[in-house]
C-alpha cells in the first residue's frame, strides 16, 4: 500500500472535531465531507456538471450494484468507475455487504463469504472478502472498503458473531488488497454494545488501514445511542486518520458525528428525499407538494446560493412535482445535496475559526426548536 | 401592436432559403431556429442552464397544458412564464387548439370555440380565439399564436370548413390581441389540398401579422405532400416576415422545410426520442439501448460537442438506460437537441456562405444512403 498517496492533513481540532485533507490520488477531500451517492454510478437526477457547480469532491457508489450490473469488468473495460461515469474526482465504493443484507432476496452466511440472490434477476451469487476486493479493484475508486456484516443493533448475539467475522474478513481484505491507488478502510462494527465496539475499534485500529470506518449505525437505534457509540470509538481510533460514519446523512447527524470526531458521511438522503418532494434545509423537511407553495414566489430557502434556490419558486418546483416533471427531482435534488455540502463547508470553517462548539450547539437548538413546531419552517 | 418589437431582419437569402435575425423583447432569434419543446413550462429531463449552454434561443411552451396546470392566472402571478420556468430568453407558446383536437378526451367545435373535457382531470372546458389569446397574454411568450382547427390532411370537405373557422379565428385573435410585447402570428391550414392551401396563405397574410406559421402538417402525410404544400405557400407568404413550420423537427424535414424558405421549428422530437432510447444523429437514429453498444467506449457521435458526446460512452447510456436512471434521458436529450441546433447553425452558415443548395443535397443523400442501411449507423 502506498500511503503517500493517502495522506491525511490534519489542520485544526476543537475538541473531538476536526478539519482536514485527504489526498487521493483523484484529488483532495477536505473534512469533514458530506459524500452524494451514486448507487449505480450515478447520482440519480444530478449531472456530474452539476454535482462539481455544488462543489462536491466525494461521491459513493455501491459495489454491490455495480458488481450485479454492469459488472465490474464491463466498467473496467471502459476505463474504471471515474471514467465510466464521468466523475474524475475521488469516489469512494463499499464493500457490497451491507446491500447484501438489505436488498438481497434469499442470502446464506459462513465465515467465507455470503451467497445470495440478485435482486435483479435472482441469480446466485457469492461475495467473499477477496471477491469485494477484486470487484473494487476492477471498480477503481479511491477509497475502498473491506467486506463486513452487518447486524441487527440490538442482538447482541448476532453482533458478536457478525464483529468476530467482520475482523476476520477485515483482515482477509487487508492481505487480498494489491493495488496502490486505493485506500482501502476496515470498518467497526458491534452494534449498540460498549464492549464490543471498544473491542472492535481496537481489532481494526491495530490493522494499518489508511482510514477507518463505523459501520451498523442509522439503521434503527436512537440519536443518544449513536451518538455514544461515536463517543466509545473516538479515543480508540488513531487521530492521525480519516474516520468514515457509513450512511449518515440527515444534518443533525451530521452535526453530531463531526462533534464526535467523524470526517466522512454518505447518505442517499438528499436525492431519495428530493425524489419524494422533500426539500432539506437547516431547520428541517419542507414537504414541496403541500398545498401552501402553490402560489409562494420565494425559493426553497432564501439564504441558499444552489442554482434552485437562485433560480426558481415553491410554486414551479410544486408545479413540477404535481405535473410528474423530471426537473423536480434535479432541482430538488440540487438543492438537498448542497444543504449538506454548505452543512459540512461551515462546520469545517467554524473548526478552522475554533467556534464549531457554539456554531454545533446554535445548529441543534435551532433544529429541535423546528422540530417540535414544523409548521414554522413552511 | 408594436412591430418593433419584432423587426425581423433578412441577412442572406439562397433561393428560397433565407437567414435572418428575428428581434423579440426577451433577445434575438437567429433563423433558421429549431424551437425545443417545454410543454409543461419545463424542457423535459434538461435544466434551462443545459439549454442555455446547447446555445437554445427560443423555447416553445403548450397552452392547453398550462391553460389546464398550472393555470394561466398563477404563471401570470408568478411574474409570467420567463419568470416562471426561469427561461429569460424568447419564448413561443401556441393556441393550445392542437392540443385540443390531440389530447382532449371529448370536444365539441362550433364556430365561436371548441368545449372539451381536460386529459388531467375530466373537467369541461372552453376555448375560444378571444379566450386563447387571454391566457397566452398572461403566459406572456414572446411569439404567441392564433387558435386554429387542425383537420385531418386527407378530408377535403373538414379541411375547408376547418380552414374558414382557422381563418374567422386569425381575425378575431388580432382583433382580442393587447399586449404590445408580442408577437401574435396567423396560421395557414388546408390539409393536403392545393387550391385551399394558397387560399389560407393569402387569406392569412392579408392579415398583418409579423409572422405567419403553417399548420396541420407532420400528422400523417408523406414527405412529398409536405414540400408541395411548402411550395404552394412559399410564393403568397411575404417574404419580409419569419415562417413557421409548426411540429417538425426530424432533421430531414428541417433541411427540406429551410429548403422552402421555412425560418422556425418546433418539436418534441429530440426529448421524447430520448426518453425513449433514441439517440438522434446526422445519419439517423440510433437505439442505445441495442445490445452491440455494450462494450462500446465510443460517444454517441464523435463529432458532436455537446457535454454528453464530449463525457460519455455509448456503454455508459446503454446501462444507464438498462438500470432505469433518470440521467439517461437528460444526457440524449441535451444531446438530440444539440443536434438539431447544430443542423440548424450549419444550415444558417451555409446560406450565409451562398452554398446551402449543396449542403441540403449532401446531407439529405447521406440522410437517404443511411435510412437504406441503418446497420451503418451503429
Amino acid at each position: 500500500m502506498n500511503k503517500d498517496n493517502f495522506a491525511f492533513d490534519l489542520i485544526a481540532q476543537e475538541q473531538q472535531a476536526r478539519a482536514g485533507i485527504f489526498h487521493t490520488p483523484h484529488g483532495d477531500i477536505p473534512t469533514p465531507i458530506f459524500a452524494p451517492v451514486g448507487t449505480q454510478a450515478t447520482v440519480k437526477a444530478v449531472t456530474p456538471q452539476q454535482l462539481e457547480e455544488l462543489g462536491a469532491s466525494l461521491v459513493l457508489s455501491n459495489t454491490y450494484h455495480l458488481f450485479l450490473r454492469p459488472g465490474a469488468d464491463l466498467v473496467a473495460e471502459m476505463g474504471g468507475l471515474h471514467t465510466f461515469m464521468n466523475w474524475p474526482h475521488p469516489i469512494l465504493t463499499d464493500s457490497g455487504g451491507y446491500q447484501v443484507f438489505s436488498l438481497a432476496s434469499t442470502r446464506k452466511i459462513d465465515d467465507d463469504g455470503v451467497t445470495f440472490k440478485s435482486h435483479i434477476d435472482g441469480s446466485t451469487q457469492r461475495l467473499t472478502p477477496e471477491k469485494s476486493i477484486e470487484v473494487q479493484e476492477k471498480l477503481g475508486a479511491d477509497i475502498i472498503m473491506s467486506l463486513d456484516e452487518c447486524a441487527p443493533p440490538f442482538d447482541r448475539q448476532y453482533n458478536e458473531i457478525a464483529m468476530n467475522r467482520t475482523h476476520a474478513w477485515a483482515e482477509r481484505c487487508y492481505q487480498a488488497k494489491t493495488r496502490p491507488d486505493q485506500a482501502l478502510f476496515g470498518i467497526v462494527q458491534g452494534g449498540i454494545f460498549q464492549d464490543l465496539r471498544e473491542n472492535s475499534a481496537q481489532f481494526i485500529s491495530a490493522i494499518d488501514f489508511p482510514g477507518y470506518a463505523i459501520g451498523g449505525l442509522s439503521v434503527g437505534e436512537t440519536k443518544q445511542e449513536t451518538n455514544a457509540v461515536l463517543e466509545w470509538i473516538d479515543p480508540i481510533l488513531p487521530q492521525s486518520k480519516p474516520r468514515y460514519l457509513m450512511g449518515v446523512g440527515s444534518p443533525e447527524d451530521i452535526i453530531n458525528g463531526i462533534l464526535r470526531g467523524i470526517d466522512i458521511f454518505d447518505c442517499v438522503l438528499p436525492t431519495r428525499l428530493a425524489r419524494h418532494q422533500a426539500a432539506m434545509t437547516f431547520r428541517g423537511r419542507i414537504n414541496l407538494l403541500n398545498a401552501v407553495h402553490t402560489h409562494n414566489s420565494r425559493p426553497i430557502d432564501e439564504n441558499c446560493q444552489c442554482y434552485t434556490c437562485r433560480n426558481f419558486s415553491r410554486a414551479y418546483l410544486r408545479y413540477l412535482i404535481v405535473a410528474k416533471e423530471m426537473l423536480a427531482a434535479t432541482l430538488v435534488s440540487i438543492h438537498n445535496i448542497n444543504t449538506l455540502l454548505e452543512l459540512v463547508r461551515q462546520a469545517r470553517q467554524a473548526i478552522l475559526e475554533q467556534h464549531f462548539q457554539s456554531y454545533a450547539n446554535d445548529f441543534l437548538e435551532s433544529w429541535h426548536d423546528n422540530q417540535k413546531s414544523p409548521s414554522q419552517r413552511i
